[in-house]
């Protein structure tokens, strides 16, 4: 079934038709239509909290430990989406680990670029620290930009001298905000949702003043050496592939654990579709099964130097 | 510990000395005789066969099941090694699949320079489907350069219409001859074992007077569309670490499933240690998961589009 799947999938995204580079009240509004139509499963509790002096959505399921935590950063190319809208695939994550999470409403470009963002979300993590919580019993995850945020957390973190957290979650991450990657347009004709375009109008809003090649902005360029491990998932029918591939790249030849995990035939951050395409359902599945060995729960075979 | 047992294993194999730049009978020797130390367990059988015309060891565990097979390749930059030098490594993979396996002595350079190896290995394979195994059923596995010659076999099974196996596992793959790949000079004096100066000396005797830019003889220049799903492990202590990279980005953007699998601190086939090191045994079980998933015997969430 799942060629049909993603056919049908492919069909729905492109008749959605998110224009990444209209002005962006009217992307913000689009996206935030497009994730409301995501239903989230009734069991699952939403709770508004603050943390760090930063917004967020506490994502809880009744039964979880609350011992440990995923840290969440949404996407949205740091100019749209907000903790609201990653909920449904947060959720699934919360379901499969077990471990409940906060989704971060970071301040978002224009009105806030680079490095509010950044700002933001290491206060997050700090404040999660400054409670007294195990570094090794938070999990950072993202999706898309929240992907790339994440890595640059830990990068800020390690400059900082903070404690690194147990495993970083990355999903389809943008990691390359001087859109260099070969796939930006040799897969253009392959991806549904993203355009060359679309980033090039919006990348300049959060980079603003900034060199796009700093490693808080682009992780590609950075010394990744002292992060913990990483599990990079990406789909192949994406114009950020490469970005996900040159990260692994770069983990690699900075002693990190990584491992990269590429879904062929499936778009940016198909893990938002588990309801539609058996392959979202998988990768969470392993998702799962990496955090809960980062975490201690699975001692075995999952990477857990 | 595991930091100690890489520290210890680093040691012993710098101690070991292999020159793989010496003479063909002094390194063949050498390596013979450094794999020869690794102990096999009691209850692993080993029996000379011969396939498509081609020798090679059964390697079986009384109790596995024979509807499945392991068609396995050694390593030894296509000059030293044998089916005999690689028991100890595939033994662990046998008794971890419960797939028994047929491991190749497929023809060496310089006496039998490329496409003989090639020709062995796609024999082996043509043979296995001859006798009516399905496809499906068979996964291909091999080290260093057996990893290189398993993909050289699929992109010639592929070329002559032949079905796909089930998956393919790569361990530390040499799979640019050119030797073109950034980390052979970068990593150098991270690798305990292998060297540019030796590899210098033993590609030209694999290839010849053929072309080292053949996807054939170096399959990350090969169109890798239409191979089935693989696993790349590979150790960052290893100066062949970027023909790891290369090939999995070179199989993402072709739409091939792939997992790259990235063990900091390790060697080359660092898998070959599993006695010796935590890390080598937890690769195996992802590798056992990898190819049971492939197999049908794990549907879930291990990659088995």
């Amino acid at each position: 079934m799942s060629k049909e799947q993603q056919t049908q999938l492919d069909a729905i995204l492109r008749q959605g038709g998110l224009d990444t580079a209209a002005d962006v009240a009217s992307v913000r509004a689009a996206f935030n239509a497009l994730m409301a139509q995501i239903p989230v499963p009734a069991d699952v509790l939403q709770k508004p909290t603050e943390i760090g002096g930063v917004d967020g959505i506490e994502v809880t399921i009744p039964g979880n430990e609350s011992e440990r935590v995923i840290l969440y950063f949404h996407g949205g190319v740091y100019v749209v989406g907000s903790a609201a809208t990653s909920v449904p695939l947060v959720s699934d994550l919360v379901r499969r680990t077990g471990v409940n999470a906060l989704t971060l409403d970071y301040r978002l470009a224009p009105e806030h670029p680079y490095p509010a963002a950044v700002d933001d979300a290491r206060a997050a993590y700090e404040a999660l620290l400054a409670q007294g919580m195990d570094p090794g019993r938070i999990v950072l995850a993202g999706e898309s930009a929240g992907g790339g945020l994440a890595v640059a957390v830990l990068l800020a973190a390690r400059e900082a001298g903070l404690p690194m957290p147990s495993c970083a979650f990355l999903m389809s991450p943008y990691a390359d905000l001087t859109l260099s990657g070969e796939t930006l347009t040799e897969r253009q004709s392959l991806d549904p949702i993203l355009t060359p375009q679309g980033l090039r109008v919006r990348a300049p809003e959060y980079v603003a003043g900034a060199d796009a090649a700093d490693p808080l902005i682009s992780p590609i360029f950075g010394d990744l050496s002292g992060l913990p491990p990483l599990l990079i998932q990406v789909g192949a029918h994406e114009i950020l592939l490469s970005d996900s591939l040159r990260l692994a790249a770069r983990a690699a030849t900075a002693d990190v654990v990584v491992t990269l995990d590429v879904t062929p035939g499936v778009p940016h951050v198909f893990q938002g579709y588990a309801g539609l395409l058996d392959e979202a359902a998988a990768a969470l599945d392993r998702a799962s099964d990496f955090v809960q060995a980062q975490l201690g729960y699975l001692p075995a075979s999952v990477h857990s130097v």
